[in-house]
């Protein structure tokens, strides 16, 4: 049984690691973190854990929760966790940043996407990018791990194994995602007031949005040679669900679709979280709700020797939370699975 | 460990007793019946199961099934349940019918509210309207129980202690209800396409509605006189969740809010799965999403001498699924949160 | 051809007065003012308008604006309409008011429900209550109208040949009332976020929103005695749309459908905008959105001699712009339903 | 005074006709006709018609309407008016077909992608494309007009300019829409039911959708050489609107937003009804709700040198009914804006 603390606990992704952890049997969560209802009961803030949890809520005060907790997880806006973490507290905890702040191993290429100058450069190196799937072993011995983005999450499992295998030209590839509102947070905006995004969609960030170098990293790393894609979020109106609809062009005209299933079964046949779905299965967000799992289809396009695949995942679970949950079981190796079981909602 | 089946796996309410035996330690599903479905893998029916569930749908067969389980849930239209149950099904197993044939003890005015001739009026008598936290020692011994309907369970629960007590004058009651389109069922209607229930709220059945005659008759025992109320269900765009706003006139116009709330927890205190809110918090939907939880709140209004009392829950859960597998577990002696201990989901 | 000009146009409600007058053949709207969004293009706030209106928002200043407009709407926050206007402007232009302002007369009653002081008392008694249907002569002679409130505007339309008809008791009456978001406006707050209220209903305000005395002045007149009524709004997950569902005891029990149907073609048999619908027939908000229509239907239950009365209206047009239009033309002898004959949108 | 009949009233498409043309000056609409609703009031359908439309829905019959209509829209499945229209009803009425059968010049295309046989192939010749924008002046002589899709009128008319002026590698188009649910249609189906489509975002058809060739044949004309797509449609949880997010490789890696504008400018300056947003103005469904307007943008993505153009539109509107009226008025020498001048509802 270990001691955990969450700094940003009544964020929506902050709250879901809360949900999270009431069912896994390994973790005591001792400290809900938060800068705007400091002193009020966490039930209070999410009805939905009224006579669940008891907890008040504490200030982010991480040298505090450092002595409490053996690991911290950081659910807040970018630059937080830089400005915070250090030696003293990586020494006493294990930290997991749902924040971008150590994504990218280039500092130069965070501060010009995210406009800010970053706090802890010397961490970046030592922190493991925790895609669980990719990176598992480096994971189990990290200090400090950095939380892939929702969208990337997505995005990079959805390429993978294509980029990593040969099997399209890299600089052919085009993202097109589409998340539900829970991704952009529970701060006060009129853009995200149910009236503005209920009844339509819209594209934003288009060729300018933060995850493109991060999604680009991870696939560089893959093919080994630099990948540039386009990458064209959208806004859903649901709460919840990623989907990614990336395009690339096939290297080989009259590759089968058995051939490009090998390759994905080659990384993901073991993987329990990610499902590869049947020919001609598209993925939907409904069906991976409330879950872990990240669903993966594809078509090969005969006509314009494209692939088009499609993956769909929970922005709050396998594209925050539940993925932080998971790297939290590799790094204290507990069943990687533990507490992430819960099978999707539907409807 | 007991054996369950499901006769009507496929439907809102079947589908999601398969996702909460999933999680239960007692029990391992071995029949998914579905009518339009044979042989079809349920996981191509209910995506989210893909890779979780790999059975087969079965026939609706009663006898089979009765071969080779412990308990069987119905969760079917009216009239099938007592068209199928016989004494020799019941000696080999126990029913836990979803459906409205057992719920009301007067066989005449279940013809007359829903139109049908009841083919298995013998045992109504000894069936058990499995509203646990009412009639939770008869559920304990029961052969057969009738699971309450969606818009009973939230109704009853919200003005039964008010009635047991006799804190509001019976014959003041209305009960205006709205519910999730899930409460609709998942055959093709124009009715509950989705461009003709979103963006639009509408009563329905004013004044006929089927449930009107089982409120009534659980307030009737509670009261220990004959209760007649008006009930009002509406049609709200939204997946899951059942809301109560239910009026009655407080017989003594001074009563305060502490004398209420004691009548309250005199009958809820010790319940698990009622949550009794904090003094002027209204229940809302969102907060039971996904669990078994029904919230109560209420407010009197010192100007009419009337009580507004706040119920909310899952209809697919509190209101179907997850009381079906509650009153399954008294029924085995099992705890009876087993498998459904999970936190709403939200947002 | 009269001047219009808008004080608070950048507001659901005051935008929705833009977009109908921009059909209306005698108006010419010449300010659009705003607190927030000065000096910038009205059609950079509300993207519909793009390409449509050019105009650039001014301030909110009403003695430049009673220099330029035949009549001023303010579609503003409870208390800025009374702290603004004066002799000058009213001398100079009329002023229709869709703030609260000027509803009820007895400004104490005022005070209570809305906690602040009036600035402009003197105008109480002059100001006209501008629900056309049955104040129609008066609004034609005002110079000041108040525009009732959305809730109140169903409400009291519902209600109101019963209550003048002196068919039910007055006592007994209980509104049950659910809204659209729009009706909270387009202020930046928590609970208005798109995953705050999507897959939600609630109650709020229950036994203390400030509609009730709204309501209750109106049918007092109406019934020639006081009138206490119970009152509880909801927030419904959709854009547009009031559904009222009113319950009263019929004091002739015996009363027939015809009878009742008789009174309600008395008072609204010749209205344009109400529409008494078919028997057995419920009303439902998606039938009137965009449009002025209000929709009646009502459903008499012979078992508890109440009678459930289902009204529905476009909270934005009839609970808001629409009406203060519909004033606009009364006041200045246009057509009554000149820029309101748009049929209802749907889906 | 026109007179105008609708095969196909009730479903969204027809609907929409109906409530255009009620407010257009120049058309009676003599002919409600309809498969399912024969002899049934067409406001018993269609609440929002109440006391507005009091025509009763006739049979499908095109002689009978042939003789009492000037203009026939056909707003039906596939292959119903290929299968009805001949040169007697072509000798009476002009005739303005909403589905597909007309759309594609080359027959075998059209019994490829659509399955089924062509009754009319005598006509494809004869029958004018009708985008408005595109084939203005064919439009004005034609007798037969085949209505563009929804998908494809947002696609083609956001590509256009970029492939006519050969700014674009016409082998690197890649198309993604999504579109809101009544596109879907109103026939029962399980897959469009709320509870299906909420909370959830679904490619389908992908590189096997229909509207695939229609947008290729287009462009290919504008080209003026053979121009392959990929075409991916998704389904979103709202009720109206398309937006097409597309993307294509720049011939110049150096051209600058303003020739690239300039060439929008050139083509759509005048357009009434294509607005050209300002810089890095992203297309948004809702500020199109309603209206008859498309809405396109485009970034210049100066890393990949392809250029992203986002265009929405109201399905049902630009998409489908309005441009149908836009056809007929050029069809008669009527204003081309007349009956199409509502401005977009927001929200």
């Amino acid at each position: 049984m270990i001691r955990a603390g969450i700094i940003g606990a009544t964020g929506y992704a902050g709250a879901e690691i809360v949900r999270i952890l009431l069912a896994h049997k390994e973790v005591e969560l001792v400290w809900y973190g938060s800068r705007s209802y400091v002193d009020q009961k966490f039930s209070s803030i999410y009805g939905n854990m009224f006579k669940i949890v008891e907890n008040i809520c504490k200030a982010d005060d991480i040298e505090a929760l450092a002595e409490e907790a053996d690991v911290i997880f950081t659910a807040t806006p970018q630059g937080l966790c830089a400005s915070i973490v250090n030696e003293d507290v990586l020494s006493k905890t294990k930290v997991i940043d749902l924040s971008a702040d150590f994504r990218l191993k280039d500092v130069k290429v965070y501060e010009q996407w995210y406009k800010i100058e970053h706090k802890a450069p010397q961490y970046i190196d030592e922190a493991v990018y925790g895609l669980c799937e990719i990176n598992r072993e480096d994971v189990k011995k990290a200090r400090i791990v950095a939380n892939p983005g929702c969208y990337t999450t997505c995005s990079i499992l959805s390429m993978y194994p294509l980029v990593k295998e040969g099997l399209v030209d890299v600089n052919s590839i085009i993202v097109d995602a589409k998340s539900g509102t829970s991704g952009a947070g529970r701060s006060a905006k009129t853009a995200n007031l149910f009236c503005e995004v209920n009844e339509n969609i819209k594209a934003y960030g288009v060729a300018s949005h933060r995850h493109t170098p991060e999604i680009e990293e991870q696939l560089t790393y893959a093919a080994g040679e630099p990948v540039m894609i386009n990458f064209t979020p959208h806004l859903v109106p649901m709460n919840r669900g990623i989907l990614v609809t990336a395009y690339a062009a096939l290297k080989d005209p009259e590759i089968t679709y058995e051939k490009v299933r090998a390759a994905y079964e080659k990384y993901y046949g073991n993987e329990y979280f990610i499902r590869l779905l049947d020919k001609d299965v598209c993925a939907e967000t409904r069906w991976v709700e409330g879950s872990n799992f990240v669903d993966i289809g594809f078509k090969i396009d005969p006509r314009t020797h494209r692939i088009i695949v499609m993956g769909a995942l929970d922005n709050l679970v396998k594209g925050a939370a539940g993925q932080a949950v998971q790297n939290m079981n590799l790094m204290f190796g507990f069943d990687e699975n533990e507490g992430l079981r819960m099978p999707p909602v539907f409807p």
